[in-house]
């Protein structure tokens, strides 16, 4: 049952993309009450960017009682100074103090900043896929490699933040060494960049992950043998955390998933493989529900 | 400064051993405040042994009133049915529904049950090693390798339960299978098992890690190889749960990690070679601190 206004706690979230800026009001249950998206402009000056979320901001809250606002941002970003560090897709907002400057003009409520796979893992956790459920990894497969863990509903960032760093765990003794990734880390073998490096050298396509699913759909035998290896990778990936953590649910997005999602089967098979007996079949794995709305759901959880 | 004793939470610890068993009262800072301990005589029946542990609880207690009484047993246990499973060191207590057991005769207040290595990671983190730390990786090497997780002073043990079962964790491809371990885990490689199968493999000898450790310090070249391979092993293990978790501290016990001490600055620096150039500075790797009393402190820890 829906507890009356008046009762009801409400966050703006703010889902800070580098195409894309949404804002909605959001109450607990993560239901957009009313939502504001217009284009990021991320080639203008921060003080025009910060200048239309502020005025996002009033739109969506109107003359509600807020708890606070949330934001999520493209990384890499520090939490506690409020600072965005340097993105690549938002450089005029580069060592931006973002929460100081949205402060200014709406004082006396909190502001909390998160990097936005974070933020898209609170809003699964909460009100997507693993909704009800105690601890939440959620995975995102694209150009790279990350995770989002939430335990009771919190997100889980560790001492200096850096949780969910899994792209750069060691599966195997040999591999590719990639930019400053470990040699056998996961992402140096099954992320997108990978699928697509393999691509490039056993097919000699540019088409990236999709293209490689494509031809191994279309029963290409070295695309299909791409596939498999990156299946086992992931695999051995999820067993690791599931022997690490014990999550109730993994949910795994991000755009190589999106285009995959017809592997998800043989990808909980392969996993359970790995697993003790006892948890093999407490192995769940799903993929995400809230598409583009985890942003500013995730971005209204920090604070409420 | 220590509060009066009327205000103080008080709860009994016990340690059930397959030697000894260890009672004792405890406060919130993990002090012990009276003790009791006698031999387990596990080859007695399971009302004697049940029933000596009752008569401890109740010498330790006294009057005084205590939140509850919290045990630590060897595993496997079922700690939501309060059963202890079936461990090798306690055969007369197989199946053995204990706190129901000591229920029935101390009625009234809350009995916890948890396994050793879970109370130990929650002593060393709240009163040992660990003290003041948001998030405690506790990791035993003995003959297997297994981790308890302690996150803002309480335990993490996952969905089922099976959080912390980082000895399955596959850090390379190929290796030894080692009983129902994946091909290529940790425990598979750098455990005391693994040492001592080197050992005799590679030496000749049935000493176990404690004798490879001698040689090597002796300037063995095989038994330093050895050794070497078992920190590369280790910091591999451990720089895997540094990205994934992000602890605030490792604690490393275990009856290897005893007599291999000397490894530690070694495997420290391997560990940190194998980080996120940011995380490399907030590495931590400590010993333990509290020795054969974390049983009975964590124990109580269970409760308060």
């Amino acid at each position: 049952m829906r507890k009356s206004e008046k009762e009801e706690r409400l966050a703006v979230g703010v889902d800070l993309g580098g195409t894309n800026i949404r804002v909605a009001l959001i109450n607990e249950l993560g239901q957009i009450l009313k939502e504001c998206n217009r284009k990021t402009e991320a080639d203008r000056d921060r003080d025009y960017i910060i200048q239309n979320m502020i005025t996002m901001i009033k739109t969506v809250k109107e003359d509600r009682q807020i708890q606070g606002i949330g934001i999520g941002s493209p990384g890499p970003i520090n939490q506690v100074k409020g600072l965005i560090l340097d993105p690549p897709n938002l450089k005029t907002l580069h060592q931006c103090s973002i929460v100081e400057m949205i402060q200014s003009e709406i004082k006396e409520i909190p502001i909390y900043l998160e990097n936005d796979a974070n933020v898209a893992a609170l809003a699964e956790a909460r009100a997507g896929a693993g909704f009800g459920k105690k601890s939440v990894i959620y995975i995102t497969v694209s150009t790279g490699i990350g995770a989002g863990i939430v335990i009771d509903g919190k997100l889980f960032v560790g001492e200096q933040g850096n949780a969910g760093e899994i792209g750069n765990m060691i599966i195997r003794e040999s591999g590719p060494t990639v930019s400053n990734l470990n040699t056998g880390s996961l992402e140096a073998l099954a992320s997108g960049t990978a699928i697509a490096r393999e691509g490039k050298n056993r097919l000699g396509i540019h088409g990236g992950a999709k293209e490689v699913f494509q031809l191994a759909m279309d029963g290409d035998e070295v695309a299909i043998n791409i596939v498999d290896e990156v299946i086992s990778y992931l695999s051995i990936g999820i067993a690791n955390l599931m022997h690490t953590f014990n999550p109730s649910i993994f949910v795994l997005g991000g755009g190589v998933m999106q285009s995959g999602s017809w592997l998800l089967p043989q990808l909980r098979e392969k996993t359970a493989d790995l697993l003790f007996p006892s948890m093999k079949n407490h192995l769940i794995i799903e993929p995400p529900m809230l598409d583009k709305k985890a942003g500013v759901i995730g971005a209204g959880f920090l604070v409420i």
